[in-house]
């Protein structure tokens, strides 16, 4: 018989569940990373059962000096798991009895399997998302400081991959920093919603028995009930959000990446990957291959597209390395900063020569079809845009005069940036003070 | 000359592009959406240029007639398309010229094309937002409604498809309208980000041209000011993020519309849908199918998994439609509670069996155990639970007494579950003034 | 240093690897699967390096010897492993060499990492899709069986939910067959497709030291070589076609366990789920729940969206418990007949009334119209379908007559569908043939 | 009253259908792809419905000529769409009737609007399936035969996006080939599975009336009919396996874009994009941008993740314009050999390095560290790898000596890989034959 097995529903089965089945049904491989948040939610239910006085103060202490003793062997890492321990609640419950005696069947009055799962998930969740905050946190913290550190860098800025204007290194770096704060903004909205107690909803209409859910909430400190007890236990927006969020900040990552996979290629030699985040080839000797920076990438692509528990223990897993390695990547990275200067190219103040006609009073349509003229001049005669002769650019346009010979320099160019969010130095200052702002902020 | 077709950057380019490539690179069929907001945003940003002193008052006032000239011919449908006007920008500023000539030409001074994209995408977005906002307020407020009108229908209430407990149908449409309020909260949120202004930011590397950012920002209405120049015209974190609420919202009405399709089936006969929202079939002529139900279920699967602008206007429509549909079929459902009534049957009463003998003292798992052995010695008898008599249900336990026939009344039961959240009478008083305080509080 | 680690590309590095990127690079925890093939690969790889005069004849034995030791302490449990041992290429190579010394670094002569992971893993999922195979053929075969048994017993058809027309329970469980074997047909092509050849490709140039790839490929048992070392080694098409052939097979599983869980409910009560398939709640004593029906349901949605190793190893052992278990459930599966036919209802004949109007010279449309009046008329008269008097019938067409009473059997209504692929009883047997057919074509 | 709309379930309907509704069930925006389909459907139908004895020879022949009639106001334009008219299958016998009067009405009889949808859209994705193949087939020739014309220019193999091996252009460009060939013999099997009749199911039960299925299928031109009627209605694998090789297929193409986008960099400048295939900035005028390169890649993410009719038409003119566009692409890229010969540098030689090593009898794995120290040796004296003298290598290894030289011939290198599948010449000419003979196979 079923019953003998221990299974929490044996009064009525009479036949034996088939054994693929039964470890098809089996969470505890993964849900064993609730085992101390099941115990605070055991240990909070129990207290409400006794202000509802279903249970004395004796069992009521029974109960909680076992449910310690089940916390402690956990954590010494002597529990011991049976065969027949179908999920971390069935586990603990079990081992509560073994324990404590009979009274450990009363821990479950009113409450259900739903009720307990979805409390321990979100009790868990909240401690994740405070860990992950952290770590995103300090990661931001060391990119900005780098920005900061950096900021007379010029190099290309690419749009398409091609070049397209000069900027200053810091701005790539604060573009990409900017993206993960509103990533941690996000975060925290996520967790406000998960810090929302469902206990006390029972399977599917209620708790019967007079639990005073307040009671509950403030044990364990959530800052809300949940308002519908259907809702309660079947409900996992949460979880989803928590995967959407992992999936938005892992594309802010991988495109991060990316860039930097790019500007570390011989072609590029922008940048070079401290050896702690490369690895080499069982075949090619010469090799030296960010691997580091292809894991962040390929674990974009495996975030989404789940929506279930055994999800969120991986993908918290992830987002926690992904988070340390580029934090140790960004801070062991070292800029090539004459490769960078000798990538820029005269090409690249296209849009600068542009402007120069504009300030002498050209509409701007037609100084963009001037300087692409001039472009397309320099291209045929081989030689770089700021190669032409002032009579050749008066070919194109009369409003050339000889001051157009200061729109080749890199470092003007920048500092023309100087609106809000622009490439100017003082602009980088604002971003680099807004960004810290934001931080502080959000960790208030 | 490519350059002869009027394109923008036509100063460069000498080959003729592929006209598969061309049709393929156009965005006009979609993006037609955005003729408003691109007027706006034009119109704005010109009085910007004014400000800087790269436009003369008159210059500015004649962009401006032109302008309003060109939303006029788009709001009165006389405005023409050309085969080369690949996309709503490219469009109005060619009209734009014909209309006041070559000073259009001076309007895109400092601006870029992907600049211009994302301020019209997020003004349309903003607005776009907030009727869905209304729609959804309006669907949840007939929810509740009704669900106040028909607090008095007991129902079954699932799990798994098989029949739970006793509920109120009302607690049922709470805990999808509960859901909906979660929803209605992210998209405010979604709003919030997507409510941050770009324009000025040029290609990447900034605006050089002394544009004021916070005067553009005040024009057009926005709440804040974008931080990097780079980012600003790069990411679509917002419009992942309103697809995402569109998938998760989708989700809540894919299940609400799922336990009506049920529930409509001949087999349970709970709802009947109002003709306005059925379908018939070509072949067979007593078919009446729920057709809007479905449609509502398979629009679930095909909001995510995109991150493009065109994705979002036909969301848009998606969501617009579905949330008058489910509005339009949720006040127009015939309720039989007959049906309802007699679906009621006593194993549902099984677990107020067991706390029957909890509240006698027994622990609950040995109180389960002893309802299940009475759930099955009924079952095996081939009678309904409650026609046990006392003799049959002591020998399982000595603790049932005459008493035990109070049990089997599904309106006591019910009551019982008078915690919070729970489907009593006053709890489910308590959350439809709880849902109606969240809808002011987030219309405010 | 970090070659002391024992690291393949030791002789470069000279920097300590971040040890949470080691974590996040290895793959030990999941490749473990690949023991035994990465040792056939290994001992067939030998043979091509002797061939080619790169190994002596004893260096090869050596090797081969130390090689079948190597899978002996896998197969007997007493395999260890290192912690630098990152993968279980690493791991059986450095266990060789402990084995038999120097010898073992000749083995990855002119072998490339990719090489090896590539063949390896052809090799394992080669073996993976004849199992799959295997048991799929054993659930179609149950199916196919059940089918043949129960014949004569009638149901309702549903489309939309809805009942639409009588048909047999055998025609139903074929529909879901014959969906199966376009699976099975799909798992033979994508086996085809993985059944080829890439050792021997190098790390992207090829093989520079004149290995026979066609001794390879014979030694291996493969039905043909790559073509291009480049697309050999980064190729991974196969992984997503298995991936694509499982999400298909889950959906297919899928819908068939919808329908049952349905057919379950108390509403419909047509089958009941044998025990050994069930659970009950910890909660409500009288619940049975289809929890391998939803399990299979609920696996449909994960096995997309993912196209690594990790992901074949995992959806594999998921296909594999899902089609035992859905074999399970079928063959114990309890049908109650008088349910079924209960459930057929006059209404379900309306298309076999129009079609009796068709037969005596009316347009289908106008007969569709007719009937529908019909329906419409015994709705509002409150009475079903075939208690219409031939007079009221007469008021909608003037072509029924007394021999409409032949209408309102069910038995003789599925009987007229006796085209090929219809639900009459000789289309039955004849698809039961189609699909054995098909079966033992497969096998062959 | 909704009959009067002309709608097909006209009998029974009394209420008005909410207009939203209406609007979101319509499909005619999309499906009219299928008119000429549905006609040719409809033609073999009424042939059927003749032999079955349900229309005269003269009933039959009106309803020829009248749908001929359709299919000519189609071809030329005139065909005038109803706003009542809410699929192609609709309209089109709504103009029938209007064409030839009340024998319209008996074409539909016994068929059900699924079996109709289905088959149209299996002829219509049977026709597309071979246009499609076509422009795979004539991509796939235009790469082979650049192939074959440019085998003697060698350029940087690239794994990890860093440089790997010299290797053949032409190596890659076929390594992109094979891919691709996979996805043409794809795609001939889900033509395959797709040229299935199942016209004669039914709603769900199949044919009552007599149509003989072997003639609708000769009729049609199909491979075989479906074998179960309630299968053949509902199933849509084929729409799946289609979607699922354009994702496939668009990945393929993607990843060549990828690698295009890359040589095509200022920092690579291996290739130069026709102007046919670019486009440029409207603010920078110097930019051309890989706008096709670009778009290609930016399709793939697209193709996936929808189930239904309207994403096959989409997803058939991505794929039939993205094919196009890759052609052209392909067939007017200028290749810069110059460019290529100077990113060969002499450590992308350090496994031949090694492999020297190995042929005086070291094993791999010390030959391979040995390697890396000449590796190590060279950066840390700031040499390249070939400049080490032979004093300094023997410091490595006595093994080295003066012949050694040899090694630093990127020709000499890449004839090594002569192993089927590799980089030499011989082998390079190998996979074009198998390119070619497999062209000629599929098409046969």
């Amino acid at each position: 018989m079923a019953s003998e097995s221990g299974k929490l529903w044996g009064g009525r089965f009479v036949g034996a569940v088939d054994p693929i089945m039964e470890k098809f049904n089996s969470s505890i491989t993964y849900d064993q990373h609730l085992w101390e948040v099941d115990v605070q939610g055991s240990k909070a239910y129990s207290r409400g059962l006794e202000k509802a006085g279903l249970l004395t103060k004796a069992e009521t202490d029974q109960i909680l000096r076992g449910l310690d003793k089940v916390a402690e062997e956990w954590a010494q890492g002597t529990f011991k798991l049976n065969p027949n321990d179908e999920d971390i609640h069935t586990a603990n419950e079990r081992r509560l009895k073994e324990l404590i005696g009979e009274t450990a069947g009363k821990l479950h009055t009113g409450r259900s399997r739903n009720d307990q799962v979805v409390t321990d998930l979100r009790l868990w969740m909240r401690q994740n998302c405070s860990t992950l905050s952290a770590l995103l946190w300090e990661l931001i913290r060391t990119m900005v400081d780098r920005a900061e550190a950096e900021r007379d860098i010029l190099f290309p800025g690419y749009t398409h991959l091609q070049r397209a204007q000069p900027i200053r290194w810091s701005h790539w770096i604060l573009s990409h920093a900017v993206a993960l704060t509103r990533d941690s903004e996000r975060l925290l909205e996520v967790q406000k919603r998960i810090n929302v107690l469902p206990l006390g909803s029972g399977a599917i209409a209620g708790n019967p028995l007079g639990v005073d859910r307040e009671l509950l909430r403030a044990a364990l400190n959530f800052g809300a009930i949940t308002v519908n007890s259907m809702d309660a236990t079947s409900e996992r927006d949460f979880v989803a959000e928590f995967l959407f969020w992992a999936s938005l900040c892992m594309t802010h990552l991988s495109r991060m990446a990316e860039d930097l996979i790019l500007y570390g290629t011989k072609e590029f030699s922008f940048v070079q990957l401290s050896d702690a985040y490369s690895t080499g080839s069982s075949l090619m000797p010469q090799k030296k291959n960010p691997d580091s920076l292809e894991l962040i990438r390929s674990k974009a692509g495996r975030v989404f597209g789940r929506e279930d528990k055994e999800a969120v223990f991986e993908v918290s897993d992830t987002m926690s390395a992904v988070l340390q390695v580029a934090t140790g990547v960004i801070s062991t990275l070292q800029v090539n900063r004459e490769n960078m200067a000798q990538a820029l190219s005269p090409d690249m103040l296209a849009t600068d020569l542009a402007y120069y006609l504009v300030r002498k009073g050209m509409p701007f349509r037609q100084a963009h079809e001037a300087s692409g003229k001039a472009v397309f001049m320099a291209e045929t005669k081989g030689v770089a845009l700021n190669q032409l002769s002032l009579q050749e650019l008066q070919t194109i346009s009369r409003l050339f005069t000889g001051d157009v010979s200061q729109v080749w320099d890199y470092g003007h160019s920048v500092e023309q940036y100087a609106a809000l969010g622009g490439t100017a130095r003082s602009s980088v200052d604002w971003q680099i003070g807004q960004v810290r702002a934001l931080l502080r902020a959000q960790q208030a």
